[in-house]
């Protein structure tokens, strides 16, 4: 090659972005005495190492021929059936769910197969940017809907829809992380989720449910969620696709996930899933669904939950503790993050900087906004990854800062 | 949802064709007494279950907290050296690998980074059709170059590459599978393999080389990668990616290959992955990491050849014994298939159906080709997954149908 190979590159290619967020994480990690908020990463505690081991000798050992072998790209019928009634859903139909390589592998399967270059998705502002970008390499443009202490405001959206189409543009559909939302970890209330579902009915524009946290609750009672909300209250069970995880309660280096949504949805894909990953690792399903099986995970949920809960204790004690009266916090009821809010005129850009100067590090809140309309006075704050110690010292060294 | 799904759909979703392929092995799948050489399975008995069982333990003891946690997109780097030592490069750069979820990922990858809707891939016609879906599915258009019993024959590419570029076609890369190439098990020789590189590099057309079957040689010697043989003998290192599978070696659900070639190619294949899967299963890379490591697989491949090379001997006596002198076939030094060819007016098509009556299944010819100009006398048979009895009966019911 004479030519530079770049020069074929594809527009999506060319037009690629590097991720700050993916610097962040590179600059942060491995430094000696760094306490970092920065990740999304699980404790290492909560992986159950132990029983893993167990079942997948047991999995090669029974079942290696099959397992071993081609799998469907829709999943493993066996982790399908035991994910059914795991979600206390045994006789939904195998053509609306399909396990996936980690949600993110969903959201960019469904994006896919809606999305042409130039149509719209609506998300909350702030949101997850992995998910965003999963969504940029399929074109698509991000429109985000502020969000208050109850998740996606019902006006807001309703005016952005109503804005968008009047224009003539094609809203494709609405992403939203109702549980524990990454970054703020807010949940959406009951009555906000009527709402938005009314809203998404009324302009007909589906809902892609984002849930990697729900399992992780440590208060409060548990909310139903979008999907089975329209599925049931208001017996529409075409318009939501739910996203669930495994990565927050056995380990994100097992890459699963899965998705449920209507077969018009998930038969395309699956037909994505087939050209792109053929289909998720068999063994691994195999193990997880043992794992399911043999009634391991609601007391590991329960572990995980009791490793988690001191150390979002230990995050909003430090905050009480060492930060001046003017700046504001979330307190979420489950998740693995706190969103802090600090005076509009405030910088967590610049304050970014200093911080890891002084061996804290954390995501400054502009990288969660979708489109041009960021705000510079907000952070996110992981509360998974370090133990309580860790915790108190690494807000008091960030208070020092301000 | 009242308005129909299917009206959001993108382009590429809505065009999206039903695999007949797919279909083929549905209906002769777990079929009483069917013997099937139509899919592209390994025999189970070709999976290290018993040393998988050891090496997921150990992995899992020794190692859990690392390959439980999120990993790196271009790949666990254990694994990677452990690839670059095992396939003699022990100094490639890391930036010039990466891990992928199976090769038809890498291809995926590789596609997306290249071609914008309506670019060309070349590829040898017949070809394998789950990779050129995956092309599709980017909106590639695909162009066959005929192959002759050493593979894509220069003239022919030559002409087609001429041809397109005057129309000012902008044709993106070149398709190959030089090895046991599916489906007709032929293998491009040293003097072919010379001449396609010289041909790429005159026009200056990126090359992709898919070696899913390389390791399983029976017999003759082995021949330099077109991947090698651009960067050694031509000085070239930029002109070819190469893309390898563990499927035929470790096992299809492990969902393992790799991919190797240009940081120019590498980089934004590593970051669509970061997009679509984030990572390959970090349990299952160390897993396999480990098997190479410790030594096991020289020798597991060998056993392999072992098993298959008697199954081809009899696939290729069972050919002599019954099929009358008219027909020919192709006898490959390793993979997994022999392409049959009838008279030129023979329908392999409709003698599916009768095949299919009478408990015997292939795939017919016609399913491989990319583009319009299909050939309906051939078709491709298996012998991987049949022992030698089952395979001299198939043969034998084939041949009493014609």
């Amino acid at each position: 090659m004479g030519k530079l190979i770049k020069t074929l590159y594809s527009k999506t290619t060319a037009s690629m972005q590097h991720s700050f967020i993916r610097e962040i994480l590179r600059v942060t990690t491995g430094v000696p005495g760094m306490i970092s908020f920065a990740g999304g990463l699980p404790s290492p505690a909560s992986f159950p190492k132990e029983l893993l081991k167990g079942l997948f000798s047991e999995v090669l050992d029974k079942e290696g021929d099959d397992v071993l072998q081609y799998g469907a790209s829709d999943g493993d019928p066996v982790f399908k059936q035991i994910i059914k009634d795991f979600e206390e859903v045994p006789s939904l139909p195998d053509d609306e769910i399909m396990i996936t390589v980690g949600s993110t592998n969903g959201i960019y399967y469904f994006t896919r197969t809606l999305i042409d270059p130039g149509d719209i998705i609506i998300c909350e502002a702030p949101t997850f940017p992995g998910s965003l970008t999963a969504m940029e390499s399929c074109d698509a443009r991000l429109v985000g809907v502020e969000i208050d202490e109850y998740g996606m405001m019902p006006d807001s959206l309703r005016e952005t829809l109503e804005r968008l189409i009047k224009k003539g543009e094609k809203v494709k559909f609405i992403y939203a992380i109702p549980e524990f939302q990454n970054p703020t970890g807010r949940t959406m209330d009951l009555n906000r989720r009527r709402a938005i579902i009314e809203i998404a009915m009324e302009f007909e524009i589906p809902i892609l449910e984002d849930q990697p946290y729900r399992e992780l609750r440590f208060e409060g009672e548990r909310i139903i969620t979008l999907w089975e909300l329209a599925r049931t209250e208001f017996n529409n069970p075409k318009l939501v696709t739910i996203v669930k995880s495994f990565s927050k309660i056995l380990g994100p280096g097992l890459r699963l996930g899965f998705a449920a949504g209507p077969p018009e949805i998930m038969v395309p894909m699956v037909k994505w899933a087939q050209k792109i990953t053929v289909s998720p690792d068999c063994v691994t399903q195999r193990a997880a669904a043992r794992f399911i099986e043999q009634g391991h995970m609601h007391k590991h949920i329960q572990y995980i939950i009791d490793l988690y809960r001191p150390r979002r204790d230990a995050m909003i004690k430090g905050l009480e503790t060492y930060m001046p009266d003017n700046v504001k916090w979330t307190n979420p009821e489950g998740g693995m993050f706190v969103w802090v809010t600090f005076d509009e005129t405030f910088d967590t850009d610049e304050l970014f900087n200093r911080a890891v100067e002084n061996k804290v590090a954390f995501i400054p809140g502009s990288k969660f906004y979708p489109d041009g309309k960021i705000k510079k006075n907000e952070l996110r704050l992981n509360f998974s990854y370090s133990n309580e110690e860790q915790i108190l010292e690494g807000i008091h060294r960030l208070a020092s800062l301000l």
